[in-house]
């Protein structure tokens, strides 16, 4: 069972790399995840950001992935919805199961192409630091609900 | 300006800690916040948990508070629309806006009816902890949007 967050840029805030670590240790029994940080485009327009950076995502994945993205215009989805979601898609025989984030200045038209879900976590836009501890936090809440395990705090 | 934060039990986590002393360090320049810790109930049933829990949320609120309870079925709002709505009451005349965050075993009815605004931060569920983060976050996005500041990675 492998999971792959693709994000744009490193955490640089030490609190929420904290955090990252934290559930990346809760989740790893459960699966194989792998964190992969794209580096940031460093041109200085908006679209050739998104673009770079884009190139550089698609890069990691593959024909047989199923790849969601995160997008603010995306599907909300609630914990138990997004458990069923997921175990659907580890059980769906694609290759690996991507969540690819975007960066400061979001992701281009080709990666959202790409992806074969579009997910929003909230109405409400957060950082991207934020965005993958609360991803990393509905996948072990998610693992959790497909197990039938203890954990609603 | 004041804002206050009534929550049942303290953040126990760590790393959950450090992330809530970075928002409310972000935070304290612009507003009067606090954060009150209410002791978590030791009996053992979850409705009179609830019960006790919220007697001792509902002392720490005045007449003319404005309060607004976090809860899974309440409004869900953009940051945009959070920033206006906390302007709102900030300009609004009342005493102190209050944010209340439950339990692991919810709110009891009596807070909800003294809750002036039910939010919901998103459809998927959180532990007591993240609410806690996301929240300050949501805090501090506003104040900057309010401001007219730039704050958006």
């Amino acid at each position: 069972m492998k999971i792959k967050i693709i994000q744009v840029d490193k955490t640089k805030t030490r609190e929420f790399q904290s955090l990252i670590d934290y559930y990346s240790k809760l989740i790893s029994p459960f699966v194989d995840l792998s964190v992969i940080n794209i580096k940031k485009s460093d041109v200085n327009e908006r679209e050739k950001i998104k673009n770079e950076e884009g190139e550089k995502l698609l890069k990691q994945i593959n024909e047989n992935d199923f790849v969601i993205v995160l997008d603010e215009n995306g599907k909300n989805l609630n914990s138990i919805k997004f458990s069923e979601f997921l175990r659907n898609k580890i059980e769906g025989g694609f290759g690996e199961i991507i969540f690819v984030i975007g960066g400061a200045f979001g992701l281009s038209e080709n990666v959202k192409k790409r992806a074969n879900f579009l997910l929003s976590c909230s109405e409400m836009t957060f950082t991207h630091e934020m965005i993958r501890v609360i991803l990393l936090e509905q996948i072990y809440r998610g693992l959790m609900i497909m197990k039938g395990r203890k954990y609603h705090y």
